[in-house]
């Protein structure tokens, strides 16, 4: 490979480093960039830059953001009584695409772990106490991951914000929309079962 | 997405006008490069302008290089009486893969294609046969797509070179009809490799 073109190759080399490229697909994007107009590889190339230099995190909330407060933070339609809380910061990402929560955000930066050595200390959870007591909170809704780690997170949340007066909710568990009941987990589908509600 | 970090989503909407990458990896990658190595993506954006800055057609076999000519066409230790003809220079990389060809290449720079407008004037047709007059060539290996343009464009050259006093042969038909050459695994391209026959 390398005798063909350098520059080209290391493209494709550097493709290949991303999560999900292998090395057809890493090809196929050189090769495509290589004949893409110019000012499209620019801005690509531009846009990697941008957003190692200018993406830092919320020092309120701490998901992503240029500008600090990010402009959920900011912004005075959304509702502040309601606090959705996150693992990760593109988690914020995926609830914000459902265009159904109006409310504002506290990522933890991770789910406790102990396995992986994350522990209650280097998550923000001390921070979340922090802003219940001060925001004027009503409603927590703890929507981290569906499996173990975002589970025993959820419950060390919901335990230690017990004395606040604040509502702690958890996303539903239940069967996904669109899939069929056969193909559902056997959790998933006790789950389902035992969040049954009346129609 | 715009209100959560502005150059997040720009990163993301480049990654979408990329060929194979839907929203999901666009993001996914996006996340990647966020968390990533600083000099690691800098290395991405880098290769990416390089490509386009640096990389050109050899002006002998018309595939991409960075130096012209190309570094097959100078290297000594191949074979100059072979001639391998692939259509585009992505193709060439496909040959490379498979370790078991040692000639040269011309690279035609596409098919004959009237459907496209793609005739025999466009392609470097002219430029082979000039070579195979020049450079002593004693097989050239046409390597065009397994398709209906590159069967065509193949028998065309075969006739074309018929006067020659070289010895055309066509890929062995292990290739998968209907498919592209460079999607081809390496060992399928390399039997058809061995299997070539005189046309």
């Amino acid at each position: 490979m390398d005798s063909v073109a350098g520059p080209l190759s290391a493209l494709i080399g550097e493709f290949e480093k991303l999560p999900t490229i292998g090395p057809k697909t890493a090809a196929r994007l050189a090769f495509y960039l290589l004949s893409a107009d110019p000012d499209d590889a620019a801005a690509l190339a531009r846009a990697i830059l941008d957003v190692k230099e200018r993406v830092r995190l919320c020092s309120r909330c701490f998901s992503l953001t240029e500008d600090d407060p990010c402009p959920i933070c900011r912004d005075p339609l959304r509702d502040g009584t309601t606090l959705c809380v996150v693992g990760e910061p593109k988690d914020v990402y995926a609830v914000e695409r459902t265009m159904s929560f109006r409310g504002r955000y506290h990522v933890l930066g991770g789910l406790i772990s102990p396995m992986n050595g994350i522990g209650v200390g280097k998550l923000k959870i001390k921070e979340l106490v922090e802003r219940v007591a001060a925001e004027s909170v009503r409603e927590v809704i703890i929507a981290t991951n569906p499996n173990a780690e975002g589970e025993s997170t959820a419950l060390y949340l919901a335990r230690l914000l017990s004395p606040a007066a604040v509502n702690v909710t958890r996303l539903a568990y239940g069967l996904p929309i669109g899939g069929d009941l056969d193909y559902a987990d056997e959790i998933t589908l006790a789950r389902a079962f035992e969040g049954r509600r009346s129609l």
